[in-house]
């Protein structure tokens, strides 16, 4: 059973620290990866702080994941030692109920299992990428084109796919005007994106200090929601808001600024009551809904697009011995706009 | 200026008395109709008791209109003296914001004019059809099928239209499943269209006491949501779930029966507040929506399907001395499944 150097979190709400995590023997099935990067994601903080309930400990966190294959199982077709490939946010499915033959495993009905803080269907704990190697199976590892840089295209397997995901199934392209409620690491690929697919963008932000990047990024406008002048110019403007922060927002301020037909789609938690929402929907026909990240397909296609347009994450690349100043930071909103993890440093 | 004979709410809570009320002069653009029939809409009762606010009064209430044309001003083209006729929810709208160009007149960002209880862009207030006669302008007017008795249409001006455009919306039709919570004046209609559209379609009413009738109307399935196990058996079930009723449904309830990417569509306004909102669109991609009444186009669209595949409402007709028990049996739920006014009995 190989080993493999991680950082590990022994108690809720404890320090990454050193260590060391088994690894299964590879099954024919399996892929043995040498992580390089792993990006850190707001998400594995909760989880490392137990704060959503149900952590297990030790945790190794990490579903950012990009690497070199070491060896493969000898069933393995589509992958061979020394490609250079990504996992993301699951590593394994049922692969037998009507959403997993539909491609979407984020929406497994049996239950899919998660890359770290997780039980596998084989009953072992789940261990993420915050570590030198991992053994996933096959369907669940991703290709990255040659194009996309490690660091810059880690974070691409959660931001990327859960922007990517919402901006395709609401159909933002040419025509179509998108607001984007946030612009950290979930926002700042969402706004790359949503550019990219040829619509007109609209960041939302609470102050304008990341304007000028903003802009940079492919952003149309960037306004503050501090300034009550922003709803008021804004009525009826958009086919689709994505939500991409987990502090609330108010339903009854943002609805009105959808077109007829228009979608809120929130990729955070944060929609709090309202006695309010029937009639805030029926004027306008207006949708709220949530998108997760995306299935395996999804997120290969993904990973095409942002190769062939040369989009990765902004990103800023720490050593092991920074991870828990890095959380820190996150937690701060103190980052521009992704630390990813050089895994070299474990 | 021509005067009608009218059932007239003098004040709020007042009871419906005979009366009469001034139609305008008709203009080149309008038309005169004999009103034959007029269904009775909870949505009546409602705007009589005041219960939404800013109600006007003397009110003449109706606004599920069926007669014949009497005259026609000089540039109606479309309608001559002698057709069948209805008119629906509206009477005006502004015609050139970009919902009104789409054909979706009751999203008219103007502000549409509604047929009774509000006021016309001349200043006027609109009366609705309780009573002998209305001047509409001509591109507010439907054409009624040969095939539908004027009894059977006249709902269909409001209910029927409200639960075809959401049911079309939502791609209600052959290989979708469809559940339709309350089976009133709108669920039954819905009921009969979701059917017509190939759909599979349940009913879930508090009790089985309408069951032979869903069932006769074309449901697959009639459930009681009384039963907590009719929930525990739907789960991941349906497409879209058709909310036609106005009491509070409750989204935790609801939500879970949906399959991946299903849509609630609420019809009524009783959605109460849930500080869960978000955690249950996400998981599952699930949507909380909401539709009202269909604009002209797809009015007479919906009215020609029903023509064409032999769909009215399920009525009993009363006569005028009647209307203010007739106000109160809906008010206890105590009709199958609609109220119409035999007009000539003013």
């Amino acid at each position: 059973m190989p080993m493999s150097k991680a950082l590990v979190i022994g108690v809720a709400g404890g320090a990454l620290k050193p260590g060391t995590v088994h690894r299964r023997d590879p099954r024919p099935d399996d892929v043995l990866i040498h992580i390089s990067h792993v990006g850190i994601c707001h998400s594995d903080i909760h989880q490392g702080h137990d704060d959503w309930g149900g952590s297990i400990f030790p945790m190794v966190p990490g579903h950012e994941i990009v690497g070199t294959i070491a060896a493969v199982g000898s069933s393995v077709r589509d992958f061979a030692a020394g490609d250079r490939v990504g996992v993301g946010c699951l590593v394994d499915s049922c692969g037998g109920c009507e959403n997993c033959k539909l491609d979407e495993e984020p929406f497994c009905l049996k239950g899919n299992i998660h890359t770290y803080n997780a039980v596998g269907y084989d009953g072992e704990p789940t261990y993420g990428g915050y570590s030198s190697s991992i053994v996933v199976r096959d369907s669940f590892v991703l290709k990255i084109p040659d194009s996309l840089p490690s660091e810059t295209a880690a974070p691409l397997l959660c931001c990327g796919i859960t922007a990517y995901s919402a901006l395709r199934k609401w159909q933002v392209g040419p025509g179509k005007r998108v607001a984007i409620i946030g612009m950290g690491g979930l926002g700042h690929v969402a706004v790359k994106l949503a550019h990219s697919f040829g619509a007109e963008v609209t960041v939302l932000s609470q102050s304008l200090s990341k304007k000028d990047d903003g802009i940079r990024l492919g952003a149309d406008r960037f306004l503050a929601t501090g300034d009550p002048a922003t709803f008021a110019r804004l009525a009826n403007t958009f086919d689709v808001i994505l939500n991409t922060v987990s502090a609330d927002i108010s339903l009854e301020t943002y609805l009105p600024l959808l077109r007829l037909d228009g979608a809120l789609v929130t990729l955070g938690v944060g929609i709090p009551a309202t006695s309010m929402l029937a009639p805030l929907l029926l004027r306008g026909r207006k949708t709220v809904t949530g998108s997760l990240f995306g299935g395996l397909r999804e997120t290969q296609e993904m990973l095409d697009f942002c190769g062939a347009h040369g989009i990765g994450a902004e990103v800023e690349v720490i050593k092991a011995a920074d991870v828990n100043n890095a959380w820190r930071r996150v937690v701060n909103g103190d980052v521009r706009y992704r630390f990813v993890l050089d895994v070299s440093t474990l």
